[in-house]
């Protein structure tokens, strides 16, 4: 089961501490690059680029954190968890009061078992993450805060991939790398990505395939200003993120709802066994479909996810981890994805090559001789004759299997042989 | 009442045993020929000939048939009922045990009292189709079993007929006429259409008329690789089958599902008193829609049945006879295929010729003329208004006729008013 | 409160003799041009002149009239309420029988307190119009019959009002005075049109506005046949009609069903506390939408109403009076109104200036810098993410608020600052 390659993969990239930019995001890229996917290209802006709107942001790394009280109790401790340190901390190394350091701690009362996961990229701050049950215990009195990272002139990290096809129309497969120990919103995406690269690398692929790893959002916008005359060729595109839990399916459409991106991946879900939950773009989107989805770059962009980031109570905490996730999860969404992959692959507009249907009797393709009351065809042959009556070239197979009532994958070897047998052609 | 007329007809030609070729065929055409329709032609067919992607059989001739039990007793007879020989059983005199009987016996278990009706057109075969009950008390002994057929080089015999219109458009009728002593389905159709040519022969149309009268499935075939070229030309056309029966009123859209047929057809279906069900091309399709319709020629062609084959317990048996179908149920059927011929000889996009509503007043057409809280404007002349703000060019006298709520046959002779009074006009 | 203005501005018209023509048209618009539109243009047409299919009636002037019985009683009296004569009435000074009156006479046995409002302009008769109560206590005796009218070669009266803009394309109000003492069904239209006309006189507006002012039908018919070619410059059309009442909300949709006019009315309208009911066009049309959305005219002209005509018991009595319509009543009209002139003048489509989400946090909007599970944004940066992800230029305003589930009145102010700040600009 490939899920649980994806699921070991992710579980060895776990403990390293992601941001924005920094080290993390670089050990994270190399690993990929040198246990799996050895084209990898992988990239440096320096801080202070402009990117669309935006600006890299220093370069921030972390190399250990603190809360001591009085008497030398760790209170949260980077090395046990790197969530601790709220993200892009500037270093500090002081006693001050509970007074004082209550307000740099975050923590949730609602869930009071789990490290909260926070960020503070474009402020001067510093900040710790804790469980709210130890925040409850804290005394009034002095502590020793200590936050060893740097931050400074530096540059943001990405990487991306291209796997040629015949056709230079291009299917993108995006995932983001700047969370540190999360498993479900994080690791799954860049964990996927790399399994299904390695699924086609050495494979003869019509379409040609794309696949970045950047930081979430500035990442996006980065490798869109890097890359926009290449992604107007993109014919499908998928984000990859949430997919490794196993407790529900979700979709997110594209912004304009009614791609081939949309078509394919609903009907996939729709052929799963379980049922699935659509969202809507405008009211629920929240990861790089935000930009690859913005005015001017609008790709036919969809995620099909698990359970989806901001609608599971684990999200953004310490609980969204190693056994949040699972082998079985990932390998429903690989499955999923390849199976999208493989149906955008066949799917073509075909037409009859005959007039009329075709006399299956010469043919010998399970076709009963005994006509009548009785149905005189055999499942197999009314199957035939069913997609041959839609080969009028206006409908491609996803419709086809729509019209039908079947999955578009298992019918792809129909359509392989009858357009062997010379019964159908594709539409140019 | 012309149903009664259509039943008549239909009785005389009953017995005739029809099949994919031979003289029966050939009987039945020439009897609407020289009984209705003068200007009949007919054609032939040579076995081997390539139509589409099939090719014509041998030519079936039977005459005389029987099983014998070995008291003399005639256990199934052909002069008694054409359907007790399986369609295109090869010649055969011999004494055979009732294990060998056997397996050429086709009977209905769930439908003890009918004789099933069984061909084999494409393989060397032969049968007899007997009741269930008459089947159960066959004794374990010999049978004398005789057929005396022939299976040899001929021609497939077909038919149409033109009545030039007006316009070169085409409204075309289809029939099938290859199912011996079969009622509803089979001699309603031809019925039916003999009647509507006799209806449409000395008016003037404004469509030309195309009526085909073919062996179903590979009749059709024929008949669209003959005349490719001229069914582009047909404007609507009408699958006549299952036309005879009083029991329900069925519908099946063309492939298109939204051409000029299915409109009228729909609207006429939706402006009777009784309910009628819509079947789906792609499921329930069956008869020679499922030529007509193919890819590379997919005409506007609809039917609109009574009971629908396949879907009524005497189809395809001895029960669909001449006590299943009714002069009522014809006239029905008639009448319908008329008000639809009518209708789209009336079937304009009119525009108005004057800006603002008409001043009714002083045309004196039902004008009330005390005004105030009451409706100031009669029924007759609020229909007039209503006509006359739809007719903006965008709209047929079928689209006005459905937003208003109203069946377009009773409009017809309003628009024909407005017409000549100069209120309107037809849009080129 | 506007509403309460053009309540007493209504009040002081309420017992001017309207008609199709005559002078109490003229006072009626002389009182609008003198307090309130000085631009106001006053046209005369002269009987027998032809408009469309219709041809200019005389003209009717009413001065006096009156029934008395035997003992000098007035029965009905034209200084009282000048709804007791029927409009177009000729002549008459006579002493009749009650059988005679009788024929004459008008009332509503279902409302018996109401005088009926009944006209007879095409024909050529006299009657009186009373109260069932008042008729059921007649007796069988003689009566003096007055009329001291006029119906003689003359002209009709309308006015028009154009306040130019910045572009052609012109928003246009119609509105009728033809009906006499009639508060809901009549002057709350041309009440409302005059105060929408002076809010917009000194502004600087985008479109050009033009307001009619004519008697129904006749009126609306003559106007097109005199503007008809700049009325194809009309981007979106209000009749105002039955805008008095406070009971409740209606809108009937123009023909076409989707102009803009119907787009804005309809958001509006969604966006008020109460709900509103939205009749067919087809079915219920019966003001001047006739005529101006009539083949060849087809104007986008919709009907934002309180009560609609037909629609309530008052409706053409003496009932629909200054006590039916309500100060408050006019003032949600005169709001709704506003609310669309003032969403079409900001209603463009807008594009995105920049690729991706834009970097809020350098420009200081309420950007919560705080990141991590709460959602980072404030309420109002994400309401300017959401807006600018939909500014790809295929949407508008409406659209857009549509959309986001807000009402776009709302939101121009944000469109406006996002526009100064150079992050969306308008298409061309």
């Amino acid at each position: 089961m490939t899920g649980l390659l994806i699921y070991k993969f992710i579980e060895s990239l776990f403990k390293i501490p992601r941001s924005l930019t920094g080290n993390g995001v670089r050990e994270t890229l190399s690993k990929i690059k040198n246990e799996h996917i050895p084209n990898l290209s992988i990239y440096e802006i320096r801080s202070g680029e402009e990117v669309g709107d935006w600006v890299i942001p220093n370069e921030w790394n972390i190399f250990s954190a603190f809360i001591k009280d009085q008497e030398g109790n760790l209170i949260a401790d980077f090395k046990e968890n790197n969530l601790h340190v709220m993200g892009y901390s500037h270093p500090i190394d002081k006693k001050i009061s509970f007074k004082e350091l209550n307000k740099h701690l975050y923590s949730l009362p609602d869930y009071p078992h789990a490290i909260p996961y926070v960020t503070s990229y474009y402020r001067n701050n510093w900040g710790f993450c804790i469980t709210d049950i130890v925040r409850k215990n804290l005394k009034d009195e002095e502590y020793d805060v200590f936050i060893d990272s740097s931050l400074d002139k530096g540059s943001l990290t990405y990487a991306d991939l291209i796997i040629p096809g015949k056709q230079k129309e291009e299917i993108f497969f995006s995932t983001y790398i700047c969370h540190p120990s999360i498993a479900n919103n994080e690791l799954s995406g860049p964990g996927l990505a790399t399994y299904i690269a390695k699924w086609l690398h050495n494979r003869s692929n019509r379409f040609t395939y794309r696949f970045a790893f950047a930081p979430e959002t500035i990442g996006a916008i980065a490798y869109i200003a890097k890359n926009l005359k290449d992604l107007k060729k993109v014919h499908a595109a998928f984000n990859l993120t949430c997919v490794g839990d196993n407790n529900s399916l979700s979709f997110l459409p594209s912004k304009k709802g009614n791609t081939i991106a949309d078509k394919v991946a609903r009907h996939v879900l729709t052929n799963q066994h379980d049922q699935f939950k659509e969202y809507s773009f405008i009211k629920d989107r929240g990861s790089d479909e935000r930009q690859y989805c913005s005015p001017g770059v609008n790709l036919p962009m969809v995620s099909i996810m698990r359970s989806k980031y901001g609608e599971y109570p684990e999200y953004h905490t310490s609980l969204d981890n190693m056994d949040f996730i699972s082998p079985s999860g990932l390998d429903l969404s690989y499955q999923m994805h390849l199976e999208c992959i493989q149906i955008l692959e066949s799917n073509y507009f075909y037409k009859s090559s005959i007039l009329g249907e075709p006399f299956l009797s010469k043919r010998g393709k399970n076709y009963t001789i005994i006509g009548g009351r009785e149905s005189y065809e055999s499942k197999s042959s009314q199957l035939i004759l069913d997609i041959m009556i839609c080969c009028d070239g206006s409908l491609d197979i996803i419709d086809i299997a729509n019209l039908l009532g079947k999955y578009a994958f298992n019918l792809i070897p129909t359509f392989h042989s009858l357009e062997e047998d010379g019964l159908i052609e594709k539409c140019e």
